[in-house]
């Protein structure tokens, strides 16, 4: 290879202080490993002798501990953009010391491109395989990875031989036109193929980093009774929307969010016998789709990421021709955006911290102020999906909380938008009702027993209006677990 | 003409209690006049004879009094959607008497077609003419109209003899086909045509009431002060952001709300010599567009409604050719797409009823519950809109009610969406930052200096954490008002 090679220590001398770096990705799949590793080193050794070292990190979504967690903790971030899921980043945020701007993940690659958030000085992208003549194939997640590279001066390629070169073939790569020169995207169903099998860029740019480093892919917890009720009713729910024919015979694609409760519902669908065989357009490709897949129940997944656990990935690459004809790989510009998502019908499922009974969602804030994780891209399906669902538990905490509330302490998805609510006690179809009606629909659906009285007396208190909201005891849910410990002893006056 | 003629009061006997009905127009432009004045006389009539008698409404928009009121009125209506801006209809609503859904204008036409919300039983379309083969050629607004015809097994036509038939060609018209077989929309700039100029259907379906009633459009307060410099704020900010390049040189399509805010911004940016002549993409055609029409300042203008007054009404009949050259009227489905408005870049401006110190806009509600209007179209532009903007005073109520407050008592567009906000004071450049740096900049920039001060001392009450909330007093405002008369008398605690 005539592409200057170097090691992660010497890539990360290349970067400055304060630079934008742009990473590939989506989940810590697709993340680079080793330059990050050596930048959180760097940093800390700048740090040392005095010197400021912060750069600002823009992602396709969350990352590995590499990048959110050793950067962080060697306080080499100032700016961090657009979700994240690392316990040190989050503590960094909610105490202020990096700011953090959330936002739904199909606007990031756009916006910078715009110029919204400054120049990308670095890009540092995971590769499974790289040409002289500065074709670059990633690995098992995009992200902004496609921007980041063409509007990078400096490309650092991790070229990570754990994974096969063989994997070129599955990402579906185009970079959108900025407008007013921007035309349709010509993706009509969810195999339809608009781009190149590889991203391709000045060659001059590249330094390539060697390594060979397995992903850090976790599992998820186990289904238990609650969230197989979750997916048991999310199923029959769908199943009516067949038989009355809101939903068609052949059905639609489906979006699941991240975590127990997408994979709970996932298997319920599939294993739904008057549910037939469906495709999946998806941000996150979970566990769950990859048995789906070679059931033949999922007969084609589009996904952002192949966020699988290590059994499964070593799976996939045992097999790889077969998840190739099955699987498709996009940016997250394409993954999750809304032109693709209103077209092809999406029926999108996410979760929720908690819901309130007129069906506004927050799905980022504990009380209104320390941040979780972010929005991710919740937003961007639940906006624009056939029908938008939400999935909860209705009571967290041994029943200290309840996932309904007289109003959420933070809205990223508002009456507007939700279409329907889940809980493991049944359905409310908000469709067409006044917010009197979907109070009353939430509350004797989804809410659970302990809380319904509750919730009906600070109805019945409320002002009169479209909406009964009485802002005296709006917030008393929130109020009585700071100050008790349980939301079951709110006081409504 | 061989269709059958009948006069309103017949028509209106074949329409039947508890029939879901869907109306043409947006505003009160295009809306139906005789028909349902006729029916709301014919549900008092019913309802004296003890029998009951309420329609399902459906229309683009808000209508004329003629719908709204007059029904409304006549307690003729147990169901509306997706927006009002009505007197009658506001208390109604509030008082519980009708049952409101307010939806994404973009939204209504598709999930009608789903079958969310169940059969269209008769449509009612103004028209400016019709044909035997059942050729109808919609007035000055079109909202729902090709979806209700479509699905109505019944189509009274009002035929206004008040507007030309020359106007047909002015009407774009195509009905989007359902997932999973649904394709691109292929509007790639301001100007492109893709439907018919007519609504086609079945001519069996119709039957025609002739009429002659003009438009009932109304004036806006004139530019005020105030006004004028929001509008003068606005101008300077594209200006600035053309200078630095994140606004192509060649500019990018204009939607904006309605009201004299929405005049007067488009009348400052007219008047900017720095900002090259432009298109629109709008909603809503106000008067302030005829005028930068007339003076080539806008170049073309693409809208849903031509919601001018009377004395623009008639100046646009007088030079028809002129204007059919510049201008083209759509479905709310296609004006307010969301592909549509990504794809060309529109920089959306619309109005607030307040703001939170976070970015959070409330479009909708007083108090979190009395509804004003609706949520409109104004979602359908900031969530996908290049830049979104919003506008608003800094204060009303002669000052003692502040625009910025803590939290916003109702949440429709969340600080993910919002990107800049525009008072009299100033310009509040939101993208990229926190929720502490933007609660800075809003606090700094728009809120009238009577209010920074409490402001700063919430913000510095919040709790700690990514957005510093205060549970406590998050309503201190608006309990202020209530209680005193005045948010100045709010008490942070």
């Amino acid at each position: 290879m005539a592409m200057k090679i170097v090691r992660a220590q010497e890539a990360a001398l290349l970067i400055n202080d304060n630079d934008n770096v742009g990473f590939s990705g989506f989940t810590s799949a697709g993340c680079p490993k080793a330059v990050p590793l050596a930048l959180a080193e760097r940093a800390q050794a700048e740090h040392a002798k005095g010197n400021p070292f912060r750069i600002g990190v823009f992602t396709g979504a969350s990352t590995g501990d590499n990048i959110d967690g050793a950067l962080v903790r060697a306080n080499a971030i100032k700016f961090r953009t657009p979700y994240q899921t690392n316990n040190d980043m989050r503590n960094a945020i909610n105490e202020g010391s990096v700011n953090y701007f959330d936002l739904h993940l199909s606007s990031l690659a756009q916006d910078l491109r715009y110029g919204f958030y400054g120049d990308i000085d670095v890009a540092i992208i995971e590769a499974s395989d790289v040409t002289e003549t500065g074709e670059i194939v990633p690995t098992c997640g995009i992200g902004i990875a496609l921007t980041a590279v063409q509007m990078a001066k400096l490309v650092i390629v991790e070229l990570n031989e754990w994974h096969p070169k063989e994997l070129c073939g599955m990402h579906d790569l185009l970079e959108l036109q900025n407008p007013p020169n921007r035309s349709e995207i010509n993706i009509t169903n969810v195999r339809s193929r608009i781009g190149k099998e590889y991203i391709q860029t000045d060659p001059a740019k590249i330094v390539v980093v060697k390594t060979n480093i397995p992903n850090d892919g976790g599992c998820f917890a186990p289904v238990d009774e609650i969230t197989s009720k979750i997916g048991e009713n999310t199923a029959n729910f769908l199943v009516g929307e067949m038989r009355r024919g809101t939903i068609p015979e052949s059905f639609l694609p489906i979006q699941s969010g991240v975590g127990n409760i997408a994979n709970a519902v996932l298997s319920a669908i599939g294993s739904n016998k008057e549910i037939p065989n469906f495709e999946v357009y998806t941000e996150v490709v979970q566990d769950a789709i990859i048995d789906l897949l070679e059931q033949g129940r999922v007969t084609y997944a589009s996904g952002g990421t192949l966020a699988v656990s290590n059994p499964y990935i070593e799976r996939i690459y045992k097999n790889l021709p077969f998840f190739k004809d099955k699987m498709i790989l996009r940016t997250s510009e394409i993954s999750n955006n809304p032109e693709v998502i209103r077209r092809l019908g999406i029926i999108s499922m996410n979760t929720a911290i908690e819901a309130d009974i007129f069906g506004n969602i927050n799905s980022t804030h504990i009380a209104g102020s320390k941040i979780m994780n972010g929005l991710g891209g919740s937003g961007d399906f639940t906006r624009n999906a056939y029908i938008s669902i939400f999935l909860t538990p209705s009571t967290a905490k041994n029943g200290d909380i309840s996932a309904f509330v007289p109003m959420v302490s933070h809205v990223d998805h508002n009456e507007h938008s939700v279409k329907v609510i889940i809980s493991e006690y049944g359905v409310a179809d908000l469709r067409g009702k006044s917010p009197r009606e979907r109070a009353e629909c939430i509350i004797e659906n989804c809410v659970h027993p302990d809380y319904r009285s509750l919730l009906r007396k600070y109805l019945k208190s409320g002002a009169k209006g479209q909406t009964p909201v009485n802002l005296y005891n709006v917030f008393s849910f929130h109020k009585a677990l700071l100050e008790t410990g349980s939301m079951k002893n709110a006081v409504i006056e």
